[in-house]
């Protein structure tokens, strides 16, 4: 399983995903899930994956092979040399829909879904930073002011405190607190979603990843925000009227 | 959809559900998911159900035309009769069963689920207070001291609050806090899941339905619950420690 989140507020983009992946309980692994193109001071786009692992990568694989081919002088389109984020979200949903449409069946034959989703999110040199969620069937969609995130994998438990706390107007700092607390939440309730954690801050208007930021298992800072909610929860609860019946 | 929650504490039973069912989101309806049998001093048994409805409508079907019988002078073992409320437990998923056998090829060809899950929770004269939760195969388990509460239907959005606060020595006062918070978030974030909410308390050794309650909407008992919950739980947010990156 997976969980990833990404939120896009006034000050920027905030990105935070799991690194564990299984095929059942007894065959866990770790694979990063969140991956960065950069042209510092032109372009920034990251992407988060969640799904069927072999689908994701293919994707990833072809991302990748279009930036080598135009670095190496060909006429091809990429997401780092398109004209927009929308035609970015496009090229990569095109990947999406195609390795779909070329495994679907031989996998639904076997039993195994194909189903993968990502979130792509950065900015471009003259444009604002965008936030997408591209499903498995190579469509997407765009975060608005009504709801400024996304969420891919293990959605529930992490959802509450976001739907509590994001507005397009939230700080950074909250942000930030606010994606750890859902990862918090979500990897207490749900095996499958393990440590490490990448996050990942794109402040607005700077084109580049402003923080990248990888929390190990024992994290100090992470220990004390975990530990901190859980007791703040506690307490907030204690405090609670007592419902009368 | 439906949320349903039991917790088994030293100090009683506590049970909450909701009331709505829906066939996709046009195809809403009320429809009670609590069900309750007294014999007052002697049993008390509490059905719970989530799932689709014609079969948890049968079940609950047979199980009252056995305790017809059963009054009617006839020799039949119901949830009301027989020796335990383990064995009122196999009667009521034997009946899941034989449904299940019934309905299941027939509607897995309509494209349409006959999953469905219950809860069942009570207490005889000599016995001690036991929660059960019944799946659609008609097996169940029981709770232990280690996991004292069960939930079926909308389970995630609901459960972290379980997890922290939940314990056998949990006073009864704060077990109807948790069940109530845990159904407000619920609601928050599933359209599916609704109001009224039907509440009931079960006292060790009582052998009777202490308190029955129904929340209706617009409940100010709820409504300040719920509104301190949320103010709570956005200044526990507010005074977390920054996260230094």
């Amino acid at each position: 399983m997976t969980y990833c989140v990404g939120i896009n507020i006034d000050a920027g983009l905030v990105l935070l995903s799991d690194t564990r992946t299984n095929a059942g309980v007894d065959n866990v692994a770790r694979f990063q899930k969140m991956f960065t193109w950069e042209v510092p001071g032109e372009r920034v786009i990251v992407i988060m994956v969640a799904g069927n692992l072999s689908i994701t990568q293919g994707v990833l694989t072809q991302i990748n092979t279009d930036i080598e081919q135009a670095a190496n002088g060909e006429d091809v389109e990429t997401i780092l040399n398109c004209k927009s984020l929308y035609r970015a979200t496009e090229i990569v949903g095109g990947y999406m829909r195609a390795l779909q449409k070329h495994h679907h069946e031989a996998m639904a034959n076997q039993g195994i879904s194909a189903g993968a989703s990502m979130i792509l999110a950065g900015q471009r040199k003259g444009g604002r930073q965008r936030l997408f969620m591209i499903y498995a069937a190579g469509n997407f969609i765009e975060s608005t002011r009504d709801t400024p995130f996304f969420q891919i994998g293990e959605h529930k438990y992490g959802k509450p405190i976001l739907d509590r706390v994001i507005q397009p107007d939230t700080s950074m700092e909250d942000a930030v607190k606010a994606v750890l607390v859902s990862m918090d939440s979500t990897l207490r309730s749900n095996l499958s979603v393990g440590m490490p954690l990448d996050l990942s801050v794109l402040l607005k208007d700077q084109y580049r990843v402003d923080t990248c930021y990888r929390i190990e298992q024992g994290d100090q800072n992470f220990a004390r925000l975990s530990s901190a909610w859980s007791d703040a929860l506690r307490h907030a609860f204690m405090e609670l009227p007592e419902f009368h019946i």
